[in-house]
């Protein structure tokens, strides 16, 4: 059986830019690994583990074509206009802005951004919480 | 600023069969969230939150296109093999046999495991432990 979800692994283009994206939304860099045709990037969030793998081909040079199947990464975040603020002085503008998902009031505010290859990350505004649910059936 | 990463997002064809593969895994189904268009269904370890969250769109009836973007979701595993024994009970074989990184010995057994949609899985023997990491530079 698995004891822990360690990180998600998604392949970038420009580490730099990639970087400068994720320490926007308070990710640490956290080290490295070094391989003959790539390198990781291993981010984290304070107190948290090193949840975000970058992958660094060293031979890719066209962006990553990222389907329809990956959906997104999501982040709570303590209060969303702040952070949307933060990642405007990037020029990261979010899809639309915060809203409640299907327009439900029992659920949080929420926007999605993309990362500089496009990737959705998910910002759920309020802190730390479970995640809601419906009833079974 | 971000508090927490709270899951990893894929979008699935067959409800059915993910949960059966992430049960395979350790994952326990925590819930779901109900939409006009789709549905959201909820796994995670026992001990840990939510961290995956499968999104079932109820007008799709095409595989998805997986695209070369996404990686993968990293697992920490007691036992790698005693995992491969179980997934192969489902029909369920890994890319190639359980292998350092790299050929390095300096770092864990790994191996990678496709979910029914395809997405891949990396497998860590070992249990929970930091990422190894490469002197900066």
């Amino acid at each position: 059986m698995a004891n822990h979800v360690v990180h998600t692994c998604i392949r970038v283009l420009d580490a730099k830019a990639s970087q400068r994206f994720y320490e926007a939304l308070g990710f640490q860099a956290r080290g490295r690994l070094n391989f003959d045709t790539a390198y990781n990037l291993y981010m984290g969030l304070p107190g948290d583990g090193d949840t975000l793998e970058l992958t660094v081909n060293l031979d890719q040079d066209e962006p990553y074509d990222l389907g329809t199947g990956y959906n997104h990464m999501a982040l709570t975040v303590g209060d969303i206009e702040d952070v949307l603020t933060s990642l405007s002085s990037l020029g990261v503008e979010p899809e639309k802005p915060p809203f409640h998902p299907g327009g439900r009031d029992d659920l949080p505010l929420i926007a999605f951004v993309a990362d500089p290859d496009g990737y959705r990350v998910e910002l759920i505004d309020g802190g730390v919480f479970d995640t809601p649910q419906d009833p079974a059936g």
